[in-house]
């Protein structure tokens, strides 16, 4: 048993968190200050831009993704530096080119994309030229039970045909996200898991409208596209669009979902630790009957309970993470739903208490803290609600047999 | 002992109730169309105008003011109907014209105010020609502390003039909040409590500046003026301005402040309420995993422990108005604490899981729901934290003596 | 709307609380040391005894029962009486002949009994001449589910044979505990809720063996005559035994129950007062790093949670009672689950709390708290455990409508 | 980073598991046994003492001892054989040669002790031969907080002289227990955390005298010899007895605490596993309205949750251990303080609700349920109360800086 991480790790590792300390946070105001002046606009602000540029010529560039088409990191490796960038969800992911929903779109098609594909989609989403959408959830169904979608895909020639509305598309309102991955129902009538397939609908094919953005408590997102309502009517694709094969939707999703889910919970740890570095930062500075609220004892407990979630939480990603690298994805599965819920739950409380500690300006703009709050409570619903993992968690745990 | 309401309040809260249901809250998309028409307004919307038109005109106005300038009524009497208000908070209050800032503003004329002050801006208050503020919290002081307060009101021969900065000033963004009451310390070598005064700031006088709008997790709050940051830089007003004498701030703040919090709650329990019934709705309606979420154990034990908590702080709330009614604000002050910290953490568990069950509705602006959730949140901080109400609360507590 | 107690009721609440602080409190050491000094009897001590003298002298006798049997208290008037008994639930509910589960059986003789059931057992029950028991749970059945009862009342001539298996039959280790209540099937292929019957078994009847006495967290609540595990093997009793008609079990039982719960809930608020006084006298005489544990912010925030939910739930056990008293027992029956779960919930927290703060010394036997913490433990599974009372209160509101 | 137990542990764990649930649980019922029959006697039962046989015969012998004198063990590989020891708290780690307190003796002897002093006690408490017991804290004062122990130890030419009062001396009710290692002041002056010193005094000295036994809830923990209270009076031992020098008690204390507690954190998950094992089988075994347990959705919420909680503390602690193997008992402080929180928290929810599950079977002695909750329940208190950690851990948070 080893809790270190490799000297490779440990310098990449640094490096990432260097970047994020010198160059993403201070350039937070300016992110703030270019969506303030271009508030009808959703695409990549220029403080991304630059920041890409340089994070790519310091090599901390698609870090995400395993295998040749990436940096090939392991998920161990890549845990810790996903975890810096949850210190600035806005920029730091984007200016890795690590963000959601590109990263889950990149590694479909690194994984199940024919050369064709990955040469017109995945090698401008590796460089950063264009951005994606992931098109699954819907409005009108408990998404979360895969065999209640409703969109369909006909085939029709050499074609197929899509049809249906999307919601929570998110980074869709941004017009540089040039492809959605479209899940539907090819055929209703296979068994419940192939009934699925996905495929690649460009932004300006005809039929496709997006409908209007969302928000999560207040806020538009438009730091990383917004999430899009999309209405898909008689919208006509090429037959190779189609990702794998028909009925493999199902399964394209499972794949897709483990890595995006560990990569919310790295991230939202690092949320997580910002939140007490801001509470520490004001419970140090703010004065208030007689001394610095460091000095209460309720403070103190705030501060202390953080710290042994986050730590507890951090190693049980890592163990999934090194799960996922040693027996593979599949059998990491319990793992991965536990930190689904686990993770959320505690960096809410966290940011929550660090809310309190900053009084009006927690709530505000003046911190990040509110925002970073919606979007980690956000976590809680997508990729499949709490509730629907705890009881798939529980009846696992209430199916195996236990002995000391 | 007796749970009942008199015959009056009766009859009273069923016209309240029958007014939100049917006028209230089918206006609320109406709202929501005015606002997004209308951007960059901050005044009062139209429809806004047109439900406190009816609203006057059926008897349903400053029901919150006792005494014979308002509706009379007891605090135990206003409560039920403050609750139902408090099912849609961005219009009811305002419809009603019970909204804060300008209750408490009224109260204070009206207990405090000199016959002039009442004629020139209690009266028009009163019709809701006019909207108004309240300054107190300041930026860069834990204003919970009351001595910590830094704005300056110096004497200058027939004048006073004030100095300071102050934010979350609700409503003052709304260009019709024509009066701004100001606190500051007129005498910071009095006693403690003695040093601070109010005075009443028009808001066009020379050397008030609106200096920005500030946000509520994602939600600028413009159905209700916004909350403001003000700077007052050698404002000049006349010294009959001054409300009561100089070192009254401290005494007229308490007196504001109880009832300002008990309302709050009255309020917060009709949100509860609210996220009850949407969260029922949904339950029954919306279906996963073969069959409606009503019929997940998870849901109903959230359903139950709404409805349990709800009718517990509801009992303490209606107690605390009738200590205030029998015995005074003053000795049902450890009640008003009580209720300013437990309703809000109850009203926001069930927000919170009213949301969970609507999954992506629930954050986004297609349920009311996360903008309740911010506003509720917002009274966890607003009139003092949670914290500093617990600590006063228990260190009395622990000095009372107890037998059976 | 009055939430004060008339005349009447708050002389008889003072005469009751002085008589728990100045009798009751300084008797509890007494106990202890007949109890120490007779480890192997079940039987009522001298000292319960004693009191129960000074009691019924002062007319604090059978305030539990309604109507001309007992003092003919309201439920909202006994309420304050039963909270004050709470403070020693050893010693005081006895005293006053209030004791569970006599007051249950009592209730039951009262208003199902045959005068001539009612002279035989129900006349010594209130002269506290003899102890009862209620035999209902089973070992082997989940008992919150009535029809799962697996005990056998078959009729055979003039006489009925009962056989069967109970346990949690509190008191019935208590050799003067004559009387036994015993529910069964006396129709097994009747309607779901009218296959049951209670029939009154005396002790020495053939056939009766009390098994063993179960213990409670280590305890074996000798003071209240323990928990009996009981085996019924085809004992005959005369058919006149039975009380009111075959089937009728379940609504007795329901009858029982409304009453029973409430009290335990009353008790319990009591309990949770005693935890909350001596948390306050142990915080101000405990020093520690430097100063009384009262100065402790934690603590502080401790007896701040405790005050609150003790006055929010002790409102709503009054309302409670009050709906009783107005409307009937079975129309509270809502708001009697809700005080079955949210009261031993809380007075658990409190009491936990009050542990934590006393050392070593709050969980062994040199304060009552380790004790009192296994009692109100033992109410979230008595009576139905907490689950299924949610459960139905979360269905029943998922039913419900609900407007402003 | 690797979460794998190296081959030497997983064979040794196979071993010390298979030994658990072959011999030790099943050898339960004969304890109980035992124990009934002899209720008056503290001493060793003969079932340890054939399980005390087998185990050393096996090699599962004094394995929490690191270096020559133990087992050599790393805290590593200890820790997964201490959890499965925590399934059975009343007769595992006794029959292992691995219970408190002997444990903290016997490393306090390695590492502090003389030739002689080893000799002497350390060899024969390595056979079992002999038991022995820790005074530390005091009825009088909150112990921990060091500075406040009142037990005096005095020089008189060669000898010590001691008098004190101390409480919760585990294991000294029994007999058998015949050194006792006694903390007190040599130099009330001396600098804050150089005035106290450890000496070992023979339980047969005179002025020793065992006054009462203490309860924990209701138990008195007579399978492992009870918690005394003893009397020291005057009891004069020779100077040869102190442990280390005058003045290095409280540094010994230290170095004894870390292990101690991060054992009892091992053991803890062992004792959170065996309670989610009996929930487990109750749910799947267990009918209620219509279904087995298992099939309700608050249950699977309960197993869910208790096995995310397990996994992420167990890596904690797990971490803990390695810090201690790899960088020092002393640099693991902070990790050890926030696991010794952490864990008895949690483990007492997981139990807590194992206890719901069974009904009445919880809360008694037919199952372990309660038993094992009161035992938990002490590890809050005991060694430090959390409060005490958690302010400790929380000023370190406070100040420590903070980057990504």
């Amino acid at each position: 048993m080893d809790f270190s991480f490799d000297p490779a790790t440990q310098e990449l590792l640094a490096q990432a968190r260097a970047f994020v300390d010198d160059r993403v946070l201070p350039a937070e105001p300016q992110l703030d200050a270019e969506l303030a002046a271009t508030p009808d606009r959703w695409d990549v602000r220029p403080v991304v831009r630059r920041l890409q540029h340089q994070a790519r010529a310091e090599g901390l560039w698609n870090l995400f993704l395993p295998g040749e088409a990436g940096a090939g990191l392991s998920n161990v490796s890549y845990a810790p530096i996903a975890e810096a960038t949850g210190w600035s969800p806005r920029l730091a992911p984007a200016a890795f080119n690590c963000a959601a929903p590109d990263t889950g779109n990149m590694e479909v098609l690194a994984e199940f994309g024919t050369p064709a594909q990955q040469e017109r989609w995945l090698a401008p989403l590796l460089r950063a030229d264009i951005r994606s959408a992931f098109c699954m959830t819907e409005p009108d169904v408990a998404s979360s039970d895969a065999t209640n979608i409703g969109t369909r895909i006909r085939r029709d020639g050499d074609h197929y045909v899509i049809t249906g509305r999307k919601w929570w598309s998110t980074g869709a309102m941004n017009p540089d996200a040039a492809i959605f991955i479209v899940m539907g129902k090819t055929d209703p009538d296979a068994a419940r898991h192939r009934r699925q397939s996905m495929i690649l609908v460009p932004r300006d094919t005809p039929g496709v409208r997006v409908v209007r953005p969302l928000t999560v408590f207040g806020y538009d997102d438009r730091d990383h596209g917004g999430h899009a309502e999309i209405a898909f009517d008689d919208v006509r694709v090429p037959a190779a669009n189609l990702i794998a094969g028909e009925g493999d939707g199902f399964a394209i999703a499972q794949a897709r979902l483990g890595p995006g889910r560990i990569h919310h919970c790295m991230r939202a740890l690092g949320t997580g630790e910002r939140a007490l570095a801001l509470m520490t930062e004001r419970a140090r500075t703010r004065t208030a009957f007689g001394g610095p609220l460091a000095d209460q004892g309720v403070v103190r407990e705030w501060a202390a309970e953080a710290r042994v979630q986050l730590e507890a939480l951090r190693l049980l990603v890592l163990k999934t993470a090194w799960l996922m690298d040693t027996v593979g994805n599949r059998r990491a599965m319990t793992e991965i739903q536990a930190i689904k819920v686990a993770v959320p739950r505690a960096v809410l409380q966290i940011v929550d208490r660090a809310i309190q500690l900053h009084g009006g300006a927690g709530v505000s703009g003046d911190t990040p803290l509110a925002e970073l709050y919606a979007g980690v409570r956000s976590l809680r619903i997508a990729d499949g609600p709490d509730e629907v993992h705890l009881s798939s968690l529980g009846r696992s745990q209430l199916r195996a047999g236990a002995t000391p």
